[in-house]
């Protein structure tokens, strides 16, 4: 039996009063890969902490997939995949298109999903059969936008400086065939997805806690979410997001082109 | 004599009254240059109605520079510098990081200033002496970060894709030189130098409706603004934002190097 809703209302909650008070204050930044700027920020620490507290303790029997503290019963049926802070560069900087990702697999296929915005106050949030959206006390169902040519299409990815060399060129022809392709949202672009603002996100090399919470927002909301060769994206890797199953179909096609 | 900053609270509320409503609604698209993507929403040209209705009403001898509806007096004393939605594909997108930027040009000078985002609550305004952000009835003091190196600053930019071939090479000097490049933020991004969360924004071929606004803002928190030159940027151009004179120093000098 799937979790009631308000688990995930009780871990937004517990996130945001570690992540919100820490957003544009000064915080304490690491370097996790000497080579790369990938910031970890104590509001991401202390935020998967609270979470994982709540699902300990709800949930004993689950496992846990997480960000920064390490993985627990990654073969039990149910799994939750976290990223407290997805966008930890948005965050560091101000923006509020950071998100706490929260998703529940079952026997290895994202259920539930959230993605939590605390500064601008949405709660996104997908379970079987529907996909909705909080704010101010609001609810609105989450439907993406059909029937959009590529050439008609709004694209988004974190940087067109993500991709490997291999990747590159193939995501290139995507880039090259959108009507406008914008940078620089992490989670939030799927969100868009989900809500019919944009049609696409293609990216790579993302992780199983970048995408668990954004999946059940996409599909339930009649988008379609797959790794580049069109195979389940619940562990991550190369990821195409698009609002609807003809759009992904073409940018599958050109992806995979030779 | 300057006019109140409530002049600045009622311009705000006309424009919000007009986008925030169209904001993640289908809304009409133009292509305003058939070559490029420059999308004009009705929201645009609405707010623009409704702040230039206001600025007639009260001060019919002042000038206004704005975007959509033509330009007037502009060789008076005054004149008020209006972009009703910087970051037109942002509102298109669905992400907030648009905004609404009045500037007052005294003399050729901007004097007072205002970038406001009404879906997050967001208004930022200056006039000689101080620069604030007003958000659920909290007034904060914006002031920008100092002493931060060029290897260790946060850049912005709308795109990497915006410059010129005679522009890219100098401004990847800069990208190259910073601890991180992000890109998509438009009006957003100045107001983030002068918050202290982010240390550059380094951009070209800006209209002075795109920087009239924001250079108060960043001028009387204590950053710095000009073209890549080191000239005012009260004519827009290329354009650079730092949060210190030192670190602007750095910049131009890198910008300029043969």
């Amino acid at each position: 039996m799937l979790p009631d809703i308000t688990v995930f209302d009780a871990i937004a909650e517990a996130a945001a009063a570690e992540t919100l008070p820490r957003f544009r204050m000064p915080v304490a930044i690491d370097n996790k890969h000497a080579a790369g700027f990938d910031p970890v920020t104590e509001a991401d620490r202390a935020a998967e902490k609270a979470i994982r507290q709540i699902i300990a303790e709800r949930f004993p029997d689950h496992g846990i997939l997480g960000e920064e503290h390490g993985d627990v019963g990654l073969d039990r049926d149910y799994v939750w995949v976290i990223d407290p802070i997805d966008g930890t560069r948005a965050f560091i900087s101000g923006l509020p298109v950071w998100g706490t990702l929260v998703g529940l697999y079952h026997k290895g296929k994202a259920v539930m999903g959230m993605m939590d915005q605390p500064f601008t106050g949405e709660r996104f949030i997908a379970r079987p059969g529907e996909a909705m959206v909080r704010r101010n006390g609001t609810t609105s169902r989450l439907s993406t936008r059909q029937g959009v040519a590529l050439d008609q299409a709004i694209m988004m990815t974190t940087s067109p400086k993500i991709f490997s060399e291999a990747h590159e060129p193939r995501y290139k022809r995507v880039e090259d065939s959108v009507r406008l392709a914008r940078y620089g949202c992490d989670c939030y672009a799927y969100a868009m997805v989900a809500s019919g603002y944009i049609d696409l996100v293609v990216e790579a090399d993302l992780k199983a806690y970048d995408v668990g919470g954004l999946i059940p927002l996409v599909e339930e909301a009649g988008g379609v979410m797959t790794t580049w060769s069109g195979g389940r994206p619940e562990m991550g890797g190369t990821i195409v997001a698009s609002g609807s199953a003809a759009l992904h179909e073409t940018v599958l096609d050109l992806l995979n082109r030779n």
